[in-house]
C-alpha cells in the first residue's frame, strides 16, 4: 500500500512532513522554466523559440493521453489500455507480487499472455477531462468570516464542488486544487480506473544499473521503464486517445515536452525560510535518512531473504536521501543563496515603493520570520511525535485511531480530511493486501522511537509517556509481533470501531497509538497556531504581492496535477567537465564490472551478440521538472512518445527553490532503448505488436 | 590502539582530517571563560571573584599531579601512582583485555590483589614537569626565509630543542607548542611512563547509565570513574606529589577547578570558515557518522559477540557524533552567528582604524575567503581520498606505506612526521598487540569505500582507480580476509620493507592502500596549497591584530597540553526549564526501567539495600572545558579532588566557538559518589585504604 518511490521525490512534505510549502507563483519565466497548466501554457512563445506549431488540439491529445498513478506520471500508449511509465513507479507492485519463491523484482515480470496481467493492489490510473475554474465560488464562500470558520467554510465548499460533480461516483475523482497560492482554485476532473494491471518489468538491475551511486548523475545506462495497463469490468480499456510511438531517438537540439505531475516545489520560500530549512529540516532529515539508511543496509547483508525484502525500502530510501542532499547543496550554495536574497529584496522594495500596496500587504516576511523563529523550537517535537514512524503497520493504526475519534464528532467539527466520503476511502485503501516484513516493521519502529528518545531526551514527558519502562526495541517486538494490522480483515473490523472498542480491541499497536496520540495531536495543535497558519497567512500575502509587482502570466508551484514542461535535448558543463546529452547501449556493456549494482543485467549479457550498441539509451533535456514526473511521456513537436522521464541529474533537485537553465536536466530512458530491448533482449513481439513497431 | 572515545571529543581534527583549526587567542574572557595555562593563570581574578587563597605553590601542586592520558586527562590520587580517570578513558582497555569468555567491560575489572593489575596495551602517562618560553628561537629560525624553506627551517629548530632537552630518553616527553598561533612557543616537558595498568573499572553500564540518550545532557546517573597505575621496572611508582581524595560533594556554589588537557578549540575562526564549517564539513560528518552507526548498530544484533565488539567502536561514533550535532547547534543559532559576525566586525573596525595596524596586518579575512572557497571543492576529494576509512588495518597500511616512502628521500626532504625518532615511535605503536574484529573492518572499509564512491561520483579517476572492477564489499572482503597485519610481529616486518618489498609482499591491504596512495597524497597537496596553508598565514596575522587590539592577558586555543579553568558548582535555565545542578544515588534506582540503556548494573541493583542513597552521584559546574578533558580532576580551593570531569552539558558543545557562562556546564562524577561505590556496591577495601577513607 505504500506509495511507489519517487525517484524524483522532491516532496518537501516527507521532511516529516513538518515543512511549510508554499505554492505561488514564480518570478517571469526565463530559458525554458516553468511548469505550466494545460490552460495557461505559454504557446506562442513555445512556437517561436523552437519553431513548432503547438495548438490548442495539440495540448487537448497530450493532456487525454497523460495518466497521475499514485505519486508518479505515465501515459496511453496503446488503444488497449497499456500505460507507459518507469520501472521505480511499479517496483511496489512488482515487490508486492513476488516472494522468496518467485523473485520478479530480480528477475523482472514478462507475462506470455495477456491473461496472466496481474493487478497492482492499490494503484489507479488517473486521466485529466476537465478543468473549471471555480475561484469566485471558493473565495465567495469565506467572506467575511475568520480563524477556524474561515477555514471551515472554504472546506466545505470545496467539498461540495466536488460533490456536485462527481457525486460518489468510483469512476471519477474531483479535486480542487489551489494555485498560486489560492490566488486561484481550479476544478480538476479525472476518468479514474481501479483496476490496474503490471504488463512488464524489466530485470531490476537492468531497470536501476548503477543503483544509488549513478542515480541523479548522468552519463545512465538505466532501462527505468515498465508498462501498466487499465482495465475495467475484467476487460482492458479502450483508449483511443494514446501517445504514437516513435521508436526513434530525438537530436541533440531537438524541442522536448514533459507532461506529468511534478509533485512540489517551494520556489518561493523567504529567506527566513529557506535558513530553517538549511539550518534544520534538511540537516535532521539527512542525518535520521542515513541512520536509518544504515541500519536497513546492514539488516540486508542478513539473508537473501533480508535482502529481498529490503530492496524497495532502501531504494526509497536512497532516493529521497539523495534529494535531500541535492536540496541542501542549493541552500548551502552561496551564490544561489545571493540570488534568492536579490529577488527578495527586490520584491521588497517594489512593494514598499507603492504605497498602497504596502499597505494592502503590510509585511509578511517579518511575519514569516517570527513563524521560522517559532518553527525552531516546535520542529523536533512535531517530527517525531506528529509524523511518526516509516511503519506500516503503525500508520494503519494511527489512521485507523484518528479516523475512530474524528467519526465520534459531528461532521461540522470534524478536522479536514474525515468526511464520510474520506473514511470511505481510507477504508479502500486498507482493504489493499500488500506484505509486510515483520523484520523491517522492527526495525522502523526501534529506530523511530530511539531517535524521538534521542532528540527530545530522556526527560520530556511525551517521551517518557511512549517509551515508559520500555525499551524501543522491547516496544518494536511487542506491538509489530502482537498486532493483527497486517491482515485486511482487521484493519475493516477496527476500522469500524469505535474509540473505546479500540481500546479495548487489545491490539497492542492500536493501544500504543491511542495512548500516545493525545500528545501528538497537541503538537499538530501547537505548530499550526504557531507555524504553519502564520505561514499560510503570509504566504498568500506574498503570492498578492507578486501578483500586483509581475503580473499573471505565471507558472504556480507544482502541486501534483497535471503540468506541461518543454525544453531541449542538451547536455550541460560544470566546473569544466562537459557531459554530453546522450548515452548508447554500448556503454552499458563498457560500465558493466560484474559487481553490484554495475552489474549488467542477464539478460542484457545473453543479448550482448545480438543487441544494437549504437542505439540511443538515456538522454538529457532542458525540460524543468521535479519529483512527481517520473514515468511522464516525453514528447516531441509532433506529439508522439520519446522516452519517459525518470530522474533528473544532481543540479536539478535545487529545483525546488529556484530553475537554473545552465544546469537542471531532465534524464530520459529514449523508445528508442525501450523498443530495442523488447525486441533483441526480452523477445516480447506482443508487445512491440501493440506500440505499432517492427518485430 | 586505537585512542580511547573521548566524550568530550570536540576535535575538529576529526571532521575527516581537513578542519582547519585556528589555535589563537581569544576576546578578554569573562565570566568562568577560559582554558588557562599553568605559567598565566589569572590567580588574583580568581582569589578576588571566588575569596580563594591560590599561589604559585598551589598551581605547582595541581600540575604535579595532574596526569595526560592518550586523549584524555587523569591524576594522581594516592602516592603509589594511582590515577583517578573516566571509565569511559580506560574502556578501550578494558575490551582489550576482554575475550569472548571473559568480558570486563560488562562485568567489570575488580582485581582482588596488585598483582592483578593488568598492562593497558599502548597506554601512556604523561606529567608535565616543566615549562620553557622557546619563542626566540623558533621565530629565529625561520626569518628571513619563505615558504617550504621557513616551514623546514623552524620545524628542524623545534626537533632540535626538543632533542637537547629529552634525547632519547624514553622516559621523558619533550613537545614545543604553539600557543596562541605562533604568538608563543613553548617547550613542554613531561615525565613520561609506558606502562599503565589497568586497577578499577565498574560494569559499562554504571559507568555509562543512560548510554547515549543521556550522553551530554544532565541531570546524570553515572559512574563514569576508573583507576590506573603508573609502573616502571614492574613496580608502581612512588608519587609523594598527588592530589588529596576528599569523599565529600561540594555545595552549590562552591568553587571549582578543573585541571587537564583540554583538546582543541576554534574560538577565533572566521565568519567564512564558520559557514563552510556549518554548510559542508559537519553536515557530510554527521551523515555519514549517521550511516555508519546505523551499520554497526544493525551489526550489533546479530550475535552476543557481534554487540560485544561494537560496544566501543559504537560508543565512539555516537559520541562524536552528539559532539558534531552540539556544534552544529551553535553554528545553526541565528544569535551565536550574530554575535560571531558582531565581535568579527568590531575587531575589522578596530584594525581598519589603526593605518600602522592595518599596514601591518593586510587584509587576512579576504584570504580566509578565497581559502573557504578552495576548501567547498577540495574538502570532499580530501576526505574522501586522503582522510581514508575508520580502519585499523587500513591504519596500519597507510602507516607503513607512508613511512616507508619517506624513508626513502633523503631527511632534510621528508614530510614532517618522518623523522627516524618520529619513525621509531611508529615502530613502538605498531607493536601493540590489541584484537581486531574482522566484521567490524569489513563494515568500516566497505563503507569508507561505498561513500568515496558516492560522493565523489562513479566517473571520477580515483574512484575507478580505487574500485577496479570490484564492489566495495569485495574490496573489504578481500583485504581484511587476506592481510598479515593483525599480526604485531608482521607489522614490525613490514615496518622495516622498501616500498618495493611492500610491493612484492603479496599483503592485499598494503596493496591496496600502495595502489592508490599517490592520489591521496595530490590531494594532500592541493589541499596544503589552497586551503590548509594560506589559512594557516592569514590565521597568524589575526592573531597578531587580536594581540594588538587587546592586549595579552589571554588564554589561548585549547592544544591538548595542561589547562586550568575554574568556576562554580551551578545548575543553569534553558528555554523556561531549570536544571538543578547535582544528582543523587537514589536517583538512579527511580530512574532504573530495567531496559537498556536505562538498567541498572547488577552489582548497584544488589547493593540497593546497603548503599546511601542521598550521597550526591552527579553535578555540574561552570568550568570551560572541552573534548580532551575526560578525566580532569575537578579540584576545590584546598586542592582537593573532588570529582572527575566525564562530560559537557549539550550547550558546553558550542564551546568550541565560544564559551556562554549561562549555559555551559562541566558534568563530573563525585568522589563522593566513587567512594560508596567502593564501599557499597563494589566492596573494594584494599582501594579505599589506598585513597584514605574509612572503608
Amino acid at each position: 500500500m505504500s506509495l511507489p518511490s519517487l525517484r524524483l521525490t522532491a516532496s518537501l512534505a516527507a521532511l516529516g512532513a513538518a515543512t511549510v510549502v508554499l505554492s505561488a507563483p514564480a518570478t517571469p519565466a526565463k530559458a525554458d522554466e516553468g511548469m505550466w497548466t494545460f490552460d495557461n501554457f505559454p504557446i506562442a512563445t513555445v512556437n517561436e523559440k523552437y519553431g513548432t506549431n503547438l495548438d490548442q488540439a495539440w495540448l487537448d491529445r497530450v493532456r487525454n493521453a497523460a495518466v497521475r498513478l499514485q505519486g508518479c506520471s505515465a501515459s496511453l500508449v496503446s488503444g488497449e489500455g497499456l500505460i507507459l511509465t518507469n520501472h521505480h513507479c511499479v517496483v511496489s507492485c512488482v515487490q508486492d507480487l513476488s516472494d522468496a519463491q518467485n523473485d520478479y523484482v530480480k528477475n523482472g515480470w514478462m507475462p506470455a499472455t495477456r491473461e496472466e496481467e496481474k493487478k497492482c493492489p492499490g494503484q489507479t490510473a488517473e486521466i485529466l477531462t476537465d478543468i473549471t475554474d471555480v475561484t469566485d465560488r471558493v473565495t465567495a464562500a469565506g467572506a467575511g468570516l475568520e480563524g477556524a470558520a474561515f477555514v471551515r467554510a472554504r472546506a466545505a465548499e470545496i467539498d461540495k464542488i466536488q460533490k456536485e460533480v462527481c457525486g460518489d461516483d468510483q469512476k471519477l475523482t474531483c479535486q480542487v486544487i489551489s494555485l498560486y497560492r489560492g490566488g486561484q482554485y481550479k476544478l480538476y476532473k479525472f476518468r479514474k480506473y481501479e483496476d490496474v494491471r503490471l504488463v512488464f518489468a524489466p530485470e531490476f538491475q537492468a531497470a536501476f544499473f548503477g543503483g544509488d551511486p549513478d542515480n541523479f548523475n548522468f552519463p545512465r545506462y538505466a532501462l527505468d521503464a515498465a508498462f501498466l495497463r487499465a482495465y475495467e469490468d475484467g476487460k482492458p480499456v479502450s483508449t483511443p486517445n494514446h501517445l504514437t510511438w516513435n521508436p526513434n531517438a530525438p537530436k541533440e537540439g531537438d524541442v522536448t515536452f514533459v507532461a506529468g505531475n511534478p509533485g512540489s516545489t517551494s520556489r518561493l520560500l523567504t529567506m527566513a525560510q529557506l535558513e530553517v530549512l538549511r539550518d534544520q529540516q534538511l540537516p535532521i532529515t539527512l542525518i535520521q535518512t542515513s541512520e536509518l539508511r544504515g541500519r536497513l543496509l546492514e539488516y540486508a547483508t542478513t539473508s537473501e531473504e533480508a535482502k529481498r525484502v529490503s530492496v524497495d525500502p532502501i531504494f526509497g530510501l536512497e532516493n529521497s536521501f539523495k534529494v535531500y542532499y541535492g536540496q541542501q547543496g542549493a541552500l548551502t550554495d552561496p551564490a544561489f543563496m545571493a540570488k534568492k536574497r536579490a529577488e527578495e529584496q527586490e520584491l521588497r522594495q517594489r512593494v514598499a515603493a507603492d504605497p498602497a500596496l504596502a499597505q494592502r500587504i503590510g509585511d509578511p516576511w517579518a511575519e514569516l520570520e517570527r513563524a521560522a523563529a517559532a518553527q525552531r523550537d516546535l520542529y523536533l517535537p512535531y517530527r517525531q511525535l506528529e509524523s511518526g514512524p516509516r511503519s506500516q503497520l503503525y500508520s494503519y493504526a494511527k489512521a485507523i485511531v484518528r479516523a475512530a475519534k474524528e467519526r465520534a464528532k459531528p461532521a461540522a467539527e470534524r478536522r479536514a480530511g474525515y468526511s464520510e466520503a474520506d473514511i470511505a476511502a481510507l477504508g479502500r485503501r486498507l482493504a489493499q493486501d500488500a506484505p509486510i516484513s515483520d523484520d523491517i516493521e522492527k526495525i522502523q519502529m526501534s529506530f523511530w522511537l530511539s531517535k524521538t528518545r534521542e532528540y527530545l531526551t530522556v526527560d520530556n514527558p511525551s517521551v517518557k509517556a511512549l517509551l515508559g519502562k520500555e525499551s524501543p526495541e522491547q516496544i518494536a517486538e511487542r506491538t509489530v509481533e502482537g498486532t493483527r494490522l497486517a491482515d485486511p480483515a482487521f484493519r475493516a473490523e477496527a476500522l469500524a470501531m469505535t474509540p473505546e472498542q479500540l481500546a479495548a480491541s487489545g491490539d497492542p499497536m492500536i493501544q500504543f497509538v491511542l495512548a500516545n496520540d493525545d500528545a501528538a495531536q497537541a503538537v499538530r495543535t501547537q505548530w499550526e497556531a504557531a507555524v504553519s497558519g502564520p505561514t499560510s497567512r503570509a504566504a498568500e500575502k506574498i503570492a498578492q504581492a507578486r501578483f500586483a509587482v509581475y503580473g499573471t502570466n505565471l507558472y504556480p508551484d507544482a502541486t501534483f496535477s497535471l503540468r506541461l514542461s518543454y525544453g531541449q535535448v542538451k547536455g550541460w558543463t560544470y566546473r569544466g567537465v562537459t557531459v554530453e546529452p546522450f548515452t548508447y547501449i554500448g556503454g552499458l556493456y563498457e560500465r558493466n564490472t560484474g559487481a553490484e549494482p554495475f552489474n549488467a543485467a542477464e539478460d542484457w549479457l545473453a543479448a550482448e551478440g545480438k543487441v544494437n550498441k549504437s542505439t540511443v539509451y538515456d538522454f538529457v533535456s532542458t525540460n524543468d521538472i521535479i519529483g512527481g514526473n517520473s514515468g511522464s511521456p516525453v514528447i516531441n513537436a509532433k506529439g508522439e512518445v520519446i522516452g519517459a522521464a525518470f530522474d533528473g541529474n544532481i543540479h536539478s533537485l535545487g529545483g525546488s527553490f529556484g530553475y537554473d537553465g545552465e544546469l537542471n536536466r531532465t534524464v530520459t530512458v529514449s523508445t528508442a532503448a525501450i523498443t530495442e530491448a523488447l525486441r533483441n533482449v526480452y523477445n516480447q513481439p506482443r508487445l512491440l505488436r501493440e506500440l505499432g513497431v517492427r518485430r
